[in-house]
């Protein structure tokens, strides 16, 4: 048992759960003439005979790998297909076509490459099956803003809604009452097709109306209330004016709602999700029982002040390695989520390298050794903060190198610059990017 | 199944296992002619008819209730004893003798009645059996400080090492080498008796050396340290002149050192931990699964800022509702430990009713909805903070009284105002003392 390279193995094998090609291999199978899709929380088969036409589209920043996968399970099934991928992710496929939009900012790409998907959707028939592959950025990449309203109108939109103080909420009640596809509309577009969505998420608790601004699920917010939030902030004057006539012009019924909850262009959808933080926590738990260890899933919702919440892990790190815990040893725990930094120094990091710095300190602080202990913090998408490392181990042997370089962890903390500290002792983790993106893991071994 | 109920009566069942009576009972059984003592850690089993001699002493808030059950469970085979309880916290008791002594700030009783153990431990000869009862309280109940050395020295010196900013490690460092029975000093006067101590734990991680300061475990620290503390701080000419001339005596070997590691005195000497946090969420998850519920103990060191403490609980909920958790419902999850408030507003509340607090506005921040999720966090003491209650439960049914109300959870956390916030919506546990103290505990149930 070599608990390090265990942790190593246990996020690969986690992430591969969520890898947008692998998932996508795993997640859809072929038997006879159906189509299987296992999803995180329901299984769906599909009989392709009833199907003469089958589209494979999608947004977002996986959309190209996710294509190439479902190009291998569909083969010639496949009848036409379109993705929208950021700038430089693309790569060439039979049969579906891979544009590149602008990321995290859109450009003129993400209009015209929605206005192809919008096309391509508007000419589905009920005999149409569309497999549309949603994943993070999706809201860039695809923008395809309602008549007389221009992209720079959308900007110059957003930059108001942000300095006004408006809620995340408010921002996109009225944004998708701008767009043709968001808030559902892409969903409207598509009927009567049978509109399968298969999802990577990239939003903490999976809210299907977040994950690339709800193209497929109903909205239940209206016009109305975009014009109040308008009202309540007082910035009638200060949005571009075709912005402005939009939404008054919904107000009064002029132009059509968001398809809300119960509208029949729903009734052939189905939103799917096929990756997440929950998906790379259940693999990490199940490779880490295959590996022999006692494993527990706590939880894929972690938020609140990384150092802070490093003392849980340091609590039941602690508590196992004395025996006052249900688990025995050697024992595995795993959390996903995304925690936030407040920084109070200038030194260099990431929320995950802080988690992990914390986490030394109190286990330190408590008992003074970090004998058998093990753990990792890291960003799934393989970045952590504005350095190369993913995240950051934290391992019994450190302690030899603290001591002889007379290091301080704490100091280190209060500056806010675990990156520094772990580069001394040998902790980073680099990885590069992972191609995918499900948020962070907090993975902890107790040998 | 009623959640709030099963809440309830699964705290009193935590309560039960660390209750200074009930435990002894429970732990201490006689059968045939032997003791069978079971502890947290560790069973023992002692043959009464090597002992002709049988004392029962104690020190601690807790000591009088246990030396009540260990009489009941002794009966006539007790020889003699005495135990140092709180002032009011006294009963008669047949057999032992109960003292009163001042807590927190310890007095002249303090140290008579620690001069009467000190002088019944050391007429104990290897015929003796000891069964010595620890609770919290027992560093200021049991004061015996080194000849010359008055209590008013000592509350001089710890009054100067705090201001000096020497920390909890120097401090007790100082403190042992002034005392006869700290820091092993008792377990010496004791020797060679067979000396049991049975040990109800107030203190989150256990440490013996920290609980009732040590007076029955090994002390690693010198006085060359604690010379090296007075040195550090220059506080030499500030300490009381008796003082600095025990320390300098015993730093030039004129005056015992405290016992050491490996020292003989502890040969016959045995510490047992009968109560602490850990039991208590022990019988917290044991009565959880007589309920029914899938349960689970997380750790029993909770620490950190209770409202980002929150957050975990309110993640680990919100999962189990969805179905993103291993647990399934009805499911229930229980830690201990200690959290901090850090007060920014000027409201009244605990740390407990604080963290239920922030639990209830993180979950419906997050997702609107109480629903089916029943939480409580409480102080074992039966008081959290300066209020009359000893924590808060959250309810489905308050979001019908913060509507009906106008109440906003939000403000009331900003200003610390817990408490008025759940006396407005029903959410205050109120149980007056309960006779133990073995820190907080939380409680989740998701139905």
């Amino acid at each position: 048992m070599n608990p390090r390279e265990d942790l190593r193995s246990i996020f690969n094998k986690a992430l591969m759960k969520v890898d947008p090609f692998s998932m996508i291999r795993e997640r859809m199978k072929i038997h006879g003439d159906a189509l299987e899709i296992t999803g995180e929380t329901k299984t769906l088969t599909i009989e392709l005979e009833a199907y003469p036409k089958v589209l494979v589209t999608g947004i977002g920043k996986a959309s190209a790998k996710m294509a190439a996968a479902a190009g291998q399970v569909l083969g010639d099934r496949i009848t036409g297909g379109a993705v929208i991928t950021k700038h430089g992710q693309g790569q060439q496929l039979e049969r579906i076509k891979v544009l590149e939009a602008g990321h995290p900012i859109p450009d003129e790409n993400s209009v015209s490459g929605a206005q192809e998907l919008h096309s391509m959707a508007g000419l589905a028939d009920e005999k149409t099956l569309m497999i549309n592959l949603i994943s993070g950025g999706g809201s860039a990449l695809f923008s395809l803003p309602r008549e007389g309203i221009t992209l720079a109108h959308l900007q110059e939109t957003t930059k108001t809604l942000l300095g006004c103080g408006a809620d995340i909420r408010e921002i996109n009640c009225i944004r998708k009452h701008l767009s043709q596809v968001k808030g559902g509309g892409f969903a409207r577009t598509a009927f009567p097709a049978r509109m399968i969505n298969l999802i990577l998420s990239d939003v903490m608790g999976d809210r299907l109306d977040t994950i690339a601004s709800g193209i497929t699920v109903p909205d239940a917010t209206t016009f109305g209330q975009a014009l109040a939030v308008v009202e309540k902030y007082g910035i009638a004057e200060k949005l571009p004016s075709p912005v402005i006539e939009v939404l008054r012009a919904g107000g009064k019924g002029l132009i059509p709602e968001t398809p809300k909850p119960g509208d029949p262009v729903f009734n052939e959808v189905e939103n799917i999700i096929l990756g997440n933080n929950t998906a790379a926590c259940r693999g990490a738990v199940e490779h880490a029982r295959e590996l022999g260890y006692h494993a527990c899933f706590l939880t894929s919702s972690l938020t609140g002040e990384a150092r802070e919440m490093a003392r849980v892990f340091s609590a039941m790190a602690r508590d196992i390695r004395r025996g006052a815990s249900e688990m025995g040893k050697p024992a595995f725990v795993v959390t996903g989520g995304e925690t936030t930094v407040t920084l109070t120094g200038s030194g260099k990091g990431g929320r995950n390298q802080e988690l992990a710095l914390a986490f030394l300190v109190d286990v330190l602080d408590a008992t003074g050794t970090l004998e058998d202990i093990f753990f990792l913090s890291v960003g799934t998408d393989g970045v952590d903060g504005p350095t190369d490392a993913a995240g950051a181990f934290v391992l019994p042997g450190m302690q030899k190198a603290i001591k002889e370089g007379d290091i301080r962890p704490r100091e280190y903390l209060s500056a806010n610059d675990s990156y520094h500290f772990f580069r001394k002792t040998g902790g980073l983790l680099i990885t590069g990017p992972t191609d995918t993106n499900v948020c962070d893991l907090q993975l902890l071994i107790v040998a």
